[in-house]
């Protein structure tokens, strides 16, 4: 096989593209109509929440979606501008730029294309698990934070005031400080295109009542954003509000983006890092979550160092169009799927779409009113916010409640970066403390029986020279040296006891320090004249046990089971 | 009862006070006198390793010991100048100085002041655990490496050359481009104070054989300092050999320390702020084990709170008396163990008599040499580093071994605090990283049995329609979302499977983010048309599955047994 033929059958496209069919075909281009009418609003509006041009909205919408679809394995996921990743972009150029727009401008796409970057490294060290360090709660309490964060700040564009900061307590007090300034013309307008949002997601229940195509019913359930942005824009440039001070989109200059790199100094790219790093990993925890709750639909699998590559090349593509960083958006990935999206073809078509919306377009979307996009913001990121999840996890889980309270209250407190790093290490502080303090209980046996159980919860036999003890958790350096002397403080408040049975059935590791533990505690215990004896040791553990001496020197001995211990000693 | 003798109650040494008899006094006497002897020579080396005065050495040696003997709970304990507290204040006072001697000294009492506060607040907050993130085999690396580079930075003084380093790349470079200036008179000193230090070790078992009570044989055994001390310092008095070059103690100024507080800028407490921290951990530490050792031969309990204060309140003592920080010494503590000290009333003794040889005999120490102090320095350390470890962890615990290999190249290579920092955060890391990576094994029916094993140890059986796998790890946000995809992929693997049956009897937590991940891979077994079901499942783990609702969500069933399981979907 020729070279060249075998590098395109590494291209995750080669699979599809080889079984492509006519049926594949229809679905795909509708999809990618729908998934298009969708991207335009959704691009502008992103563009303005991440503080970039407007343009550059559409850029992001063009060849990221194009790369994505030769690159990444899942058939549904739309790649493009989205909430969040647009949130870090205009917080971190914000902090790098200083004031300064053309800064800001190349510090957001310097960002897209490391991150990108970054992605692609991961893809090819297969450190995709290194996404495992963000805990469901985490991730819950940094997007309600962020949904909190977009929603306040796009308050100002709903007002037609001037109010900027990077947390509700900048927000909050901004907005005060120029409420009198209120523009009622643009809360009007505002509010008109939040009714135009809201109305066809409570005519759903109808919609689907009615006897539509099952693509058309989704559509038109999420046509909001489309339906608001040719409402109020007809009504704009009839009535010439924007003459009379409402704020527009303005001139977009037409055509394709080109292709460029950010011109940043060496200081200002290793600004850029830390943002990238987290765009990389935020934009691929939500990406992946997307992707595999649709391919479980399917029965198909998503593979995450492929996915890795797909969203790191459609950052690097998003970069180098100028533009901000991409991840999979979550309410075109949803309609996509429901229009019948079958391959990454609909990332393409619609990828090819908005060149052409670029192309010939763009003076259709002078008169779009920002306040339009910002309520479409808006409205998008509300349903992001859990406060039941917090009351939930209070019930069953503190702390991962706490872990969750301190990512929100970082990031509506302190910035979007700040409440993620508190929170990943607060929750992997408190799995270690966790792990650290572990389930300790004495046990006895159920009469008639060979099983033991805890003498506090059951009704159960034990001897007066023997103390019989379950630890569940495996040991490590964290709980060695407290439950050495948790076991011997135990021991000597019996001084009638002679014998210590340990039951190991949930013990599933031991490292070196544990070891070290065990043979003090042997040695304590056998200058006090009691013996250590062990029951139902796993096979590893009991590898490591021979291997370090440990079961030689052992003042008693290893018992199969806990019964043949008890037997033994009783 | 009057307040003041309430108050009085709460001190540890109104316990051992109360029942004081005449055999404690002449045990403790004994041992007290045996102490001072030892406590001279080190007090002396100590401080000259601490790049501190002299006289310091003496001061370190008086209040801490009288203040640990009423407020520590350790019976045998001999607090007061180390090797490691030593070193660790020489290269943190040296790099805030900065070549001034005025700030190194006032650094270093900082230093021991704060590290004394610092665990006194520990002590308030029941902080001891925290020395739990200090796994035995970081400490091993830390301790081995420090004595290396202790030994290393006392070749100066054996070889009467000028060279220092914090690390044993500047020490090397240093001491090889200096080398050409050795001072033969000072080597051959050094071989003389070497030869009566290793010669009473060599004796050690001739005298055992010899019938001399126990205590006089411990002491004889270890009065290699006490000899070296009294053979050079005559030799140099009788031939004037510092008149030749030879560096000696000097004039040391007599009388009792004047309390006082170092003279320090705010900024400069910072910067003594870490070095503290570390101080207080790692004297904790060592103070700790040892005292927990002897505390179980003679069947005492030690409270750990009640040590943080005792240390804490010996530290700052030592601090307000001008001189650096101390913990509980090894060699000390034994020979005043074996010489039969009864109660802490050992250490006030050893203090007061410190204060006498402090007030009547400091200029017998005139004409000491710092070679012989080197000497007793360098022998004492050498039996600190564990090369066998090192290889015993390589064949056990790689993780153990790399955590210890990298806390001791970090000490050697770069420097103490860093090279601890570098074992904290690696041995934890691959504590998480292990954990993330749990064992996963399919299980099998054992023919004829209940019992459930590994198909790829054992011979089993089991059924194409049916999955059991068991997880040997709790499940938490580090190992749930690979664990979730591991376990569908094996299914997705198996097309004829309709059950996933999960063996939970070593999961002693989960997490929310676990939870999350079983409700996702319910729901996409679920859309894929496979049952998820458990079996085992411990109390406190069934508990959240009700609360969180997962139990009713199941698609499967949850089992009692994995049996019971097996017999029911069979």
């Amino acid at each position: 096989m020729p070279r060249a033929l075998r590098l395109l059958r590494w291209l995750p496209a080669s699979d599809w593209l080889a079984r492509y069919s006519k049926d594949d075909a229809t679905g795909d281009a509708i999809a990618a109509l729908i998934v298009t009418l969708l991207l335009v609003p959704q691009g502008l509006a992103y563009a303005l929440l991440a503080g970039m041009p407007p343009e550059t909205g559409l850029y992001a919408s063009m060849l990221p979606l194009i790369v994505y679809g030769l690159f990444g394995t899942s058939r549904a996921l739309s790649v493009g501008p989205a909430a969040l990743t647009s949130l870090i972009t205009a917080s971190a150029a914000g902090a790098i730029a200083a004031g300064d727009p053309e800064r800001f401008l190349h510090a957001a796409i310097g960002m897209a294309l490391l991150s990108g970057l970054i992605l692609v490294v991961m893809a090819a060290l297969r450190m995709g698990w290194l996404t495992n360090l963000l805990s469901h709660p985490v991730i819950l309490g940094f997007v309600s934070g962020c949904a909190i964060v977009i929603a306040a700040s796009q308050l100002r564009h709903l007002l037609g005031i001037d109010a900027h900061g990077e947390n509700l307590i900048q927000l909050g007090f901004n907005l005060f400080s120029h409420l009198n300034e209120t523009h009622w013309l643009t809360v009007a307008i505002a509010t008109l295109a939040i009714i135009c949002l809201v109305l066809p997601k409570k005519l759903a229940g109808a919609l689907k009542r009615a006897s539509l195509p099952h693509w058309l019913a989704a559509f038109l359930s999420k046509s909001g954003p489309v339906l608001a942005m040719l409402v109020t824009t007809v009504l704009c440039l009839l009535l010439q509000l924007d003459q009379q001070g409402l704020a527009v989109v303005g001139t977009i200059p037409g055509g394709l983006p080109q292709p460029a790199l950010p011109r940043l100094s060496q200081d200002e790219w290793q600004q850029v890092l830390m943002p990238a790093l987290l765009l990389a990993l935020i934009g691929f925890v939500e990406s992946i979550s997307l992707a595999q709750a649709l391919a479980a639909k399917r029965r198909e699998r998503i593979n995450a160092n492929r996915e890795l590559l797909g969203l790191g090349l459609a950052n690097m593509a998003s970069g180098v169009s100028g533009s901000f960083a991409v991840t999979g958006s979550f309410s075109r990935t949803t309609v996509s799927f429901d229009a019948g999206a079958r391959t990454p073809m609909t990332g393409l078509l619609a990828g090819l779409a908005m060149g052409g919306v670029a192309l010939w377009f763009t003076g259709g979307f002078t008169h779009v009113p920002q306040a339009t996009l910002a309520a479409i913001i808006v409205m998008s990121v509300i349903s992001l916010i859990e406060w039941r999840e917090l009351k939930h996890l209070w019930e069953f889980s503190r702390p991962d409640c706490l872990a969750m309270a301190a990512t929100l209250a970082g990031v509506l407190l302190i910035n979007v970066q700040t409440g993620l790093l508190i929170g990943v290490v607060l929750s992997l502080g408190l799995f270690l403390w966790r792990t650290s303090q572990p389930h300790v209980a004495e046990v006895g046996l159920v009469p008639g029986t060979h099983h033991f159980r805890n003498i506090d919860r059951h009704d159960v036999e034990r001897q007066a020279h023997l103390l019989s003890i379950r630890v569940d958790e495996s040991l490590w350096f964290g709980n060695a040296r407290s439950l050495e002397d948790l076991l011997y403080d135990r021991t000597m408040a019996r001084p009638e006891v002679r014998h210590l049975v340990l039951m190991c059935s949930a013990i599933n590791h031991l490292d070196a320090s544990a070891v070290e533990s065990l043979q003090s505690l042997n040695a304590r215990l056998d200058a006090a004249g009691v013996q250590l004896h062990l029951s139902e040791v796993k096979g590893p553990v009991m590898d490591l046990l021979k291997k370090t001496g440990l079961e030689s020197e052992l003042s008693g001995q290893i018992f199969l089971s806990h019964y043949l211990a008890v037997e033994a000693l009783g």
